[in-house]
């Protein structure tokens, strides 16, 4: 059993982008969004709308949508930028990677309960929850936003009404092989005392 | 010692508005600070950049751009819609609650290392994590945006490059009395299997 506490989970979160041929029972999915729903929101409007899409042919066509989007320009605009071997990664995430995934959760924002502006300040920490419980519990997990923009598609797909947005889509399943560390600079890198560029 | 398992930290956090006379040493927000940097952004690029305030003038600055910008539209704004409870509490926050936290957070974007369409998912996934890690630790946090708008009195304030934007103001301290559990929404008022509509 990995160590459950706080620092350790943030310590070990890392994207995942190949997982097993292994299911994900609902009371496992149900924990992981209940964590997610302890994140703060605007006004604690609690603007999130969770689609828990299990079905094959649906996650296939995630998959193709969010696949269309990074050949359609996303991996020309990220490959002079990326290390080659992340630049490897999330080219396998994206062949294969995100169907493979047996539980796919679309984030949505219902925007009859939050502003168009508090939309990435209330729905992204509920997304913060929902990968790091997934990690909590030993599941890999990882965030896209690439097929948000075909928000039509998505709509369609997933019966959406008019008032609803997608605005990110969590891969979750057990990882296919174990995840390294995550890389990070030191927080000193980019931290200032007082006013911008007085070094930590 | 509270426990500090992950589910229990995330079951207790909860915006903090009213914080004791105290310190927070360097040693405590460098730990905060790091466990914001393990979040996922788009590409690992880290677009996050903090700037910490202890100075009790610009704090007491700060807090009056947030009092400014409720007393402006969002308190008439928020007025109908939250219980009298929370916006009592949102009030006594915005009236000194944001100038008596002895740390300020101001978590700022590089728009060099993000696109403005990932500014959301790059940055709340860090300060949700920095949330949490204040949590962790028994400080109380609170997340506000509301001063955002303020861009250029924050940006001359804290000396920030014309390529770096406020997205989030975190106060931090010791809370000033206990905090309740948070108040939400079970997570299945808000899940849909497969299709928008179907319940959990």
């Amino acid at each position: 059993m990995s160590d459950d506490s706080f620092f350790a989970v943030v310590a070990r979160q890392r994207a995942c982008r190949r997982f097993a041929d292994a299911p994900v029972d609902d009371a496992t999915v149900a924990r992981v969004l209940e964590a997610a729903t302890y994140a703060p929101s605007a006004e604690n409007r609690q603007p999130w709308e969770f689609v828990v899409v299990r079905d094959g042919e649906v996650r296939a066509q995630l998959g193709a949508l969010a696949l269309a989007a990074w050949d359609g320009g996303g991996r020309a605009w990220s490959e002079a930028r990326l290390s080659s071997g992340l630049l490897a990664d999330v080219d396998e995430g994206m062949r294969g990677g995100v169907a493979s995934a047996p539980v796919i959760v679309v984030v949505c924002a219902d925007l009859e309960r939050t502003l168009r502006a508090t939309v990435g300040s209330s729905l992204f920490p509920c997304t913060q929850n929902l990968l790091l419980a997934a990690t909590a519990l030993g599941l890999g997990a990882a965030l896209t936003t690439i097929a948000v923009g075909f928000g039509a598609e998505i709509r369609a797909l997933l019966a959406l009404p008019d008032h609803v947005e997608p605005v990110a889509i969590v891969t979750i399943g057990w990882p296919a092989k174990p995840l390294g560390p995550p890389r990070r600079d030191p927080f000193a890198a980019h931290t200032h005392r007082e006013r911008f560029g007085n070094g930590w």
